[in-house]
């Protein structure tokens, strides 16, 4: 072709989609989906004040969001406990992701994560040329022990440790996780997605100070606070990593009536409190279901239960297929042996009355096809 | 500082933001705005029909937005006439510019522009080791034969033209950007900004096809639509450069909302040409508030006047702080000799009512400290 040339690295680099979105699925299949349980949305919804706040900024949307974010900012350092210096406001984590891969890792620089962890961040990696080394999962939990020691084998730059974790739900203390860092090499940043954090126990939290400078700790309003279609995530760290977002990232790219949702959101810590016994609710919905069905939900420590489906990748695809083709979204771990699960988001109970009446059928359907 | 190593680029990145908010200024005044017309936001605001459509959305904000803006990017394509594959949709034209740089641009590689032109552009060049090569205006125009020249002369591989431009409001027909693309060198991208083109006179177009792959155009929802706080931009070019974006964007970065309210917007075509005729009254308003306190009401193609303050820069900068001071909120340009001007926001009759009330204070002050 003539024309513009991409850089050896853009030119290098796949153009895969880390997800597939439901409405691809739905144009594909031609009819909507009936239940929304694959992508662990918060089907319980924003906080009514939220809503309000994002409906009154709609008609103020001819202005543009404030570049420095500086109300919501202040506001999370105040609901921490940690100073705005710490905090770094973006477009979702997966945003922020970005920017810290670009910040951070050049050609040929180290990453480590877990294999069949997030695929958005392997995906920021590769696209800034890095070179990506994994470690197993221990049972169905990611291993901060492994990771790290692998970060010093290969001279990691980041590595990636999702606490609670997605896809498996499962979890550490965060005792666990502070005992662990003692092994970080100095020169690694860890890269603690706590995307669900607000979905597990107490002491799943790191407790660390903000300002410690072995890791940064991601946050968002997409999962518990039920606003994913916003884009609003945040990042903990020392002050001289978070001023460092401000020489790459997208200054004005941020909603205006995000920005306002965001801020009434975190002020109704009822709302979320509320949510949090729907999620811990519709985790025991889901997990009753799976028994019922003779499949084993994992423990979870975030608003999705995963389901062992007793086989391989193989089967619990077809499961998955059989239950999408019923009108219900669901998504599955892309990696063995967490692939012989699938996973389903807590939502209120009309979505999972219908997950509950079509996963015998689409089980039956995988049965059968298994023995054929 | 021990902990993270930032790559030697990120590094030898200052920590400069393109532009300051005015609620970064509002904050240091203490004191809001009374009248916001510094940034070209358009306070006659969009359809009511966006407000309705991003109202609903607020409620169904706990979805993701669709990774593919699939039915806004159709809606662009009828809208437009060209294939769904030559539109790319983006975080406004800031981030879509951003994608575009980090695709195009390495280390080293020349980037040509007007001296003047939209720093955020410049921001995302040396944000991935561009190196940037500046033309002067010609006259209060940029020059594209000039541009063209320049990228030439220095290997280029992408060359910025706004048109209409900004800050300075000026503009160039279609067939003239057409005519001197015969010399663009044939490994150089014209990155044609066309943030303004719904305000420009018939003819402004170029008119060429979607696919020629010699040029990206660049359009928004933040100007004529009344949309800035949404960040909803576009690209319109070839399939191939299109593509190349799902190597690099941040796939779930829009806002639900925003790809619905965008989407009414367009469907909107009549509250557009209201708020076309709405810009027409205001720039012929603004002219004649200049006119009337001895100013120069530069020639306008855009949503917002030029005002040229028959001086020097510091003088212009004495104006604008004057204005600034009385709770309006003006820019000017960066650069000599655009920087002897102001640059005002069309807006409603209260805002320019205020305008014209001060701005001869403003102007007072302003000579007063220039003769002192």
């Amino acid at each position: 072709m003539t024309g513009p040339r991409l850089t050896p690295l853009a030119q290098s680099l796949p153009a895969t989609v880390p997800f597939v979105g439901p409405e691809t699925q739905e144009r594909a299949r031609g009819a909507g989906f009936a239940a929304r349980l694959g992508a662990n949305e918060n089907g319980f919804g924003p906080s009514p004040r939220a809503i309000a706040a994002m409906t009154e900024a709609a008609v103020e949307i001819w202005k543009y969001g404030d570049p420095e974010n500086h109300d919501l900012r202040q506001a999370l350092a105040r609901h921490h406990g940690v100073p705005a210096e710490c905090i770094v406001i973006g477009e979702g984590i997966d945003g922020l992701l970005g920017y810290l891969v670009r910040l951070l890792i050049g050609p040929g620089d180290a990453v480590v994560t877990s294999d069949g962890a997030y695929p958005t961040f392997n995906y920021h990696v590769a696209g800034f040329g890095g070179v990506l080394h994994t470690v197993p999962y221990c049972g169905d939990h990611e291993d901060p022990v492994a990771l790290f020691a692998k970060a010093a084998e290969v001279g990691a730059r980041l590595v990636y440790l999702a606490n609670p974790d997605n896809p498996m739900g499962s979890w550490h203390d965060g005792a666990a996780i502070r005992a662990a860092l003692d092994a970080l090499p100095p020169d690694t940043l860890l890269v603690l997605d706590e995307a669900y954090i607000e979905c597990a126990p107490q002491g799943t939290q790191t407790d660390l100070p903000a300002d410690d400078p072995r890791l940064i700790r991601f946050r968002t309003f997409s999962k518990a606070y039920g606003m994913a279609g916003a884009r609003v995530g945040y990042g903990i760290a020392a002050p001289e990593l978070i001023a460092a977002f401000n020489k790459v990232r997208n200054h004005f790219g941020m909603n205006r009536a995000a920005q306002a949702g965001a801020l009434a959101a975190l002020q109704d810590q009822d709302w979320l409190a509320h949510v949090q016994a729907c999620i811990a609710t519709a985790r025991d919905c889901i997990a009753a279901i799976a028994r019922d069905n003779g499949l084993t939900p994992l423990p979870s420590a975030t608003n999705f239960v995963t389901l062992d489906c007793g086989a391989d990748g193989a089967f619990a695809k077809a499961v998955l297929d059989g239950l999408v083709a019923r009108g219900i979204f669901v998504r599955m771990p892309f990696a063995a042996p967490q692939n012989r699960c699938i996973r389903i988001s807590c939502a209120p109970e009309p979505e999972l009355d219908l997950l509950a009446r079509h996963l015998p059928d689409a089980l039956a359907e995988a049965r059968a096809a298994q023995q054929g």
